[in-house]
C-alpha cells in the first residue's frame, strides 16, 4: 500500500448527503501518478447488503467512464435504475442478501468524489483544468484508503465492466493481498490506439463547445453542452455492435413515413443517438469526462511492469475474465491477453467468452450466461473464505 | 434516362478553370429525388487518357465522400497527388494509356461542381441550407449529363469505391444500357445503422459549432472549422481498421518520452487525427459534408426497387465486386449482399475479397491484389468491347 500512508493515521470524516449517498473525507492526502497530492480527498460511495461478523463477505465493485456509485440504487438525478439493477440486489448474481458490496465515485468524478467540478481548496474556485490528472492507479488507491475507513482488510472480490475491469485488474496488480477474486468484464490492460483515438475524438468535441471556456465554464455560468453531447454520441456507437444497432434500429424511420430530404433525426438510429447526447449533459459534468477518459487513455499495466505476466506475479487472486464475442471496443483479444499473461504468471484463471450479438454494453444488460457465471463464480469464492 | 430531359437539347457551356479543371454548365435543368430542381448545373471534372476513334474506351470513376475530380493529379489546393493516383496512370491498373479516364466532382461537392458553398441564382448568395437535398442517384445523373455532353454513350467501365461504389452500383441499376462493366469497390448498396449514426456524429459536431451560423457561415465570413474538424476525426477512425491503427500507432508517444499528465496530443494517435482534422478543414466544404453524408445515409437500392435483386434485373453489366477482410464500414457482408443479388437476377459477377488489415482506406492504399485484380477485369472487359 505505497503511497497510502498508514491506514491507522487516517482520519475519515463520514457525512450524509441525500445526493451522493454516504461520504467520506480524508485528512490524508491522495498521493498521485503525476507526482501531485490531492487532498482533501472526499470518497462518495454506495453500500448494499451487510458487512458480516467475519468482515469476510465485501464485494467491491467499479464503475465504467460514465458510471457512478448507484450500481444498485436510483440515480439521483435522473431517478434511474441502478446502473448495474440487473446485477446485484437481493437474489441477483450479486447477493445482497449474502454479500456486502461497496462501490464508490471514482477520483475525477462528479457524483461526490473529488474531481473538476469540486472547489479547489487553494482557490476557492472549482478546480477546472488545474484538477491533476488521475489514473486507474489513483482510482484504485482511494478505493483502498475508503476500505480502511470502513476497516475491511480484505475483499472477496472486486468485480467491474470496462474502465471498472481495469481498475479491477489494478486492484490485483497493486493490492493482490487484499484481493481473493477479481472479476474483469469486457476490458483490457490497455488502451488500445483505437481506443484512444474515439476517447481524443470526444475530448476534441467539448474542447471545441466555445461554452466550454478553457474548462473554467461554471464560473461563467455556461455548458458545453453540445461539444459533451456530441462526445457521447461518437462514443455511444462504439458500445453497441454494428448487428445490435441494425437489429435495433436498421434504417427504419423515425415518426414518419418518408425521408425529409432535410436534417431532421429522419432515421431512429439518429434521434437515439440524440437522446443520447442530451440525456447524458443532465447528468455528466464535461471535465469529469476529459479526465476519466484520459486516465483510461493512461492505463497500461504491462508498461508500468515490465510485462503483463509481472504484474500479477505471485498473486493469490482468483481470476474470472469474461469477453463478448461482438465487443470491438475490448475485444476477445484484449482479454485474452490477459488471461495469457495472468497463465503466465501461474494465477488461477477462468475465461469466459459469452456469445451475443449486444456488443460491449452486454455487460450491463440481461445476459443470462453472463449472471450464471458470475454467480457461480461467486458462490465458490464464498464458499472457500466462509462467507 | 427519365429525368434527364433530351440529351439533344442539352446545351452544355464549357469553361476553364485553373482551380476546378475542366466544368461544363447545363442549362437543361437536373431533376432530383427530392422533387426539386437544379439549375443551371455546373459539373467539374479531369480526364485522363484519350477517346479512342470507337468511343469505347471511357472509364468513369466515381469519387469518395471527401474526394473530388482530381483522381490522378495533383489537387489544386493541396498540391498533393491525385487520390487515386496508385490506380490511375500511364501503366497502372487503369491505364490511362489505354482508357479515357473521367472523374466529375459530384452534385453537393465543393470542387467546382454545383453544391451548397456555390451561389443561389435565386438569391444571388451561397445557398447554404437552401441547397435542395441531393442523392447518390442525383450525383449519377449529373454524371450522365456529363457524358451525354461529352458525346459518349456506352462506358467501358464504372469504377468506384466506398461512395464511389455506389454510384457505381446505381449507375448499373439506373442506367444499365450505358455501363458494359461495373466495379464497387468497398462499398454497399444501403447505409447501415452504425454507417449512419457515425455521420450524424459529424453532422452534429458540425452544427454544434457556432461558426456553422446554421449554414450561413459564408456571409457572416466564419468557417465551422472545429466542428468539421471533430467530424472528420471521427470519420477517419472508422476508415482504418483497428490493427491498422495498433500497427501504425500503437501507444507510442508523440515527440516525448514520458506522458505529459495533461490533454495535448501526448500519443501519436492523437497527433495524427488532430492533423487530418485540420488539414480537411483547408480543402472541404462544411455544408458540402452535410449533403454528400445525408446521400450517403438516404441510399438504400433494395427500398428503391423493392428488392435488390429488382435494380439489377435484366442487367447486361458484368460485374466486379471488391471487399476487405478489415473494413468494418463496408464490411465484406454488405458487399456479400450485393453480390447474392447479383447472382439472383443472373447478372455476370466476381466477387472477390482481399485480405488485408488496413481497413476501409485499403482502395486507396498500395494493395497490389486490388491492383492485379482491377487491371485484369478491365483488360477482360476491354477485349470483349474491342476497346
Amino acid at each position: 500500500m505505497a503511497g497510502l500512508g498508514n491506514p491507522k493515521f487516517l482520519k475519515p470524516v463520514t457525512r450524509d448527503d441525500a445526493d451522493v449517498g454516504h461520504a467520506i473525507t480524508f485528512d490524508t492526502p491522495l498521493e498521485l501518478d503525476c507526482g501531485k497530492t490531492l487532498s482533501p480527498l472526499t470518497v462518495a460511495y454506495m453500500t448494499y447488503g451487510a458487512l458480516n461478523a467475519a468482515r469476510s463477505n465485501a464485494i467491491v465493485i467499479c464503475h465504467a467512464l460514465t458510471g457512478d456509485q448507484f450500481a444498485a440504487s436510483a440515480h439521483p438525478v435522473t431517478g434511474k435504475p441502478g446502473w448495474w439493477d440487473s446485477m446485484v440486489g437481493p437474489g441477483k448474481p450479486i447477493d445482497t442478501d449474502r454479500y456486502f458490496v461497496i462501490c464508490s465515485n471514482v477520483v475525477g468524478g462528479c457524483m461526490g468524489t473529488t474531481g473538476p467540478a469540486e472547489n479547489n481548496p487553494a482557490t476557492g474556485r472549482p478546480f477546472g483544468l488545474d484538477f491533476p490528472l488521475v489514473t486507474i492507479r489513483d482510482m484504485v488507491r482511494a478505493q483502498a484508503m475508503l476500505l480502511d475507513a470502513l476497516g475491511i482488510e480484505k475483499v472477496m472480490s472486486v468485480i467491474g465492466g470496462s474502465m471498472g475491469g481495469m481498475q479491477v485488474l489494478q486492484w490485483a496488480a497493486a493490492f493482490g493481498e487484499r484481493v481473493v477474486s477479481a472479476v474483469p468484464i469486457a476490458s483490457a490492460a490497455r488502451h488500445s490506439a483505437q481506443n484512444i483515438a474515439f476517447h481524443e475524438v470526444g475530448r476534441q468535441a467539448i474542447m471545441a463547445d466555445p461554452d466550454w471556456k478553457n474548462g473554467t465554464y461554471q464560473l461563467h455560468g455556461t455548458l458545453p453542452s453540445k461539444g459533451l453531447a456530441v462526445a457521447r454520441m461518437a462514443a455511444h456507437i462504439t458500445y453497441l455492435s454494428e448487428a445490435a444497432l441494425q437489429r435495433k434500429f436498421g434504417r427504419e424511420l423515425q415518426a414518419r413515413d418518408s425521408l425529409s430530404f432535410g436534417f431532421d433525426a429522419d432515421f431512429q438510429v439518429e434521434s437515439y443517438l440524440r437522446y443520447q447526447g442530451s440525456a447524458f449533459v443532465d447528468r455528466f459534468d464535461a471535465n469529469s469526462y476529459l479526465y476519466i477518459t484520459r486516465a483510461m487513455d493512461y492505463f497500461d499495466l504491462a508498461a508500468e511492469h515490465g510485462t503483463l505476466a509481472k504484474a500479477f506475479l505471485g498473486a493469490k487472486t482468483r481470476f474470472l475474465i469474461v469477453s463478448f464475442t461482438s465487443d470491438w471496443l475490448f475485444p476477445t483479444a484484449e482479454n485474452k491477453l490477459v488471461a495469457h499473461a495472468l497463465n503466465a504468471s501461474a494465477a488461477a484463471v477462468s475465461f469466459v467468452e459469452i456469445a451475443t450479438d449486444r456488443g460491449h454494453d452486454a455487460f450491463l444488460l440481461d445476459e443470462p450466461e453472463l449472471f450464471g457465471t458470475v454467480r457461480g463464480f461467486l458462490n465458490a469464492v464464498a464458499g472457500s473464505v466462509g462467507a
